[in-house]
């Protein structure tokens, strides 16, 4: 037992120190449902990996869907201070297609796959799952249009919703589609990628 | 027991007959792993559901990898079978751009969705499977280059390898975003997406 796992410890008042116990159980449930996967890796094997009983883990999670649902939210938050860093810039759109070369690569790298791929695959057949994933795509599709619309206004460009709306899920399918292609082409030479990324993304912001 | 299923029943010597009961396991395979995932769904579910014996599957599936094999490689045999369609028309790149309208609202049906998320992310952490995978799409990949190549040559466009490659893995990536995108998103109005694909599709095939 870790010696900061006392038998009948509850979660922590101080909420820093609930915020680190919470990380610690994240951090081990990443590592199990990349080796076991979401249905394959079991709470006690995420015990294990955290270092804390399963006892003291349901104090910060009841269960598995718990856990896939604050990888979820940590998510929607990272995009959303990625999108409000764009937002702020002079000229969002190109900042855009400048930043290809950054978040393709990033997209591409092995650490970054599994989780979100797992949660797709769960998010496929199991409903409570699904409804979490749905709100926080709402939320980050609200965000990104809004700068979008904004982004063409300034470039002079027509924003009718059909036009934002096809053109958004377009950009967003085709960088979800990157860790799909990444485990399928694990040896994808990236350049000949992000020219032929900047070269569509041109076309679906600036068009 | 099912009728077809005797004890001690062996693989059938009649090839038309093998091919039924795979086809029987197979189907039953997939509904049971976008039921419960692949690691959730046991052999004696997929027994189950298929009607047979698990002892009466093992003459066919050595297993649930071998299982998730056969799925990948009928996919290598389905894509393969559309590329070659695809060559013997007059304008293949022009027909890939016509046809954008019902692949994407082919990879869009929920029915399609499941079982390419569920191979992946098994890809992602199954060497074995992996191995698989990553042979079918280098198999997939040679057809697809040999006919954006003879496709660009025809009109008239650079065919250097760099630029096939990345144009090529970009296509990919946004057919295989979409199942993805369908996951986050049920709800996506497919005819503003439709067209967006086809602008960045032109501007890929054919600049």
């Amino acid at each position: 037992m870790n010696s900061i796992d006392k038998p009948g410890e509850k979660r922590h008042h101080d909420p820093e120190k609930a915020r680190l116990r919470c990380r610690q159980v994240l951090d081990a449930a990443a590592e199990c449902f990349g080796r076991s996967g979401f249905h394959g890796a079991s709470m006690a094997e995420i015990s294990k990996a955290a270092g804390m009983s399963a006892g003291h883990i349901y104090n910060y999670f009841d269960g598995k869907d718990a856990i896939i649902i604050a990888f979820v939210e940590e998510n929607v938050q990272r995009v959303s201070a990625m999108l409000r860093d764009l937002e702020s810039q002079a000229d969002p759109l190109q900042t855009m297609l400048d930043d290809v070369p950054r978040s393709v690569r990033d997209d591409l790298a092995r650490a970054k796959w599994i989780l979100p791929l797992e949660i797709t695959a769960e998010a496929s057949r199991n409903p409570k799952i699904a409804d979490v994933v749905h709100d926080a795509d709402r939320r980050t599709r609200a965000q990104f249009c809004a700068i979008l619309k904004a982004g063409r206004e300034q470039h002079g460009l027509p924003v009718d919703d059909a036009v934002l709306e096809g053109r958004m899920n377009a950009i967003i399918t085709m960088f979800q589609g990157l860790p799909v292609r990444a485990t399928h082409n694990p040896d994808l030479d990236p350049e000949p990628l992000i020219a032929s990324f900047q070269l569509a993304l041109r076309t679906l912001l600036f068009s």
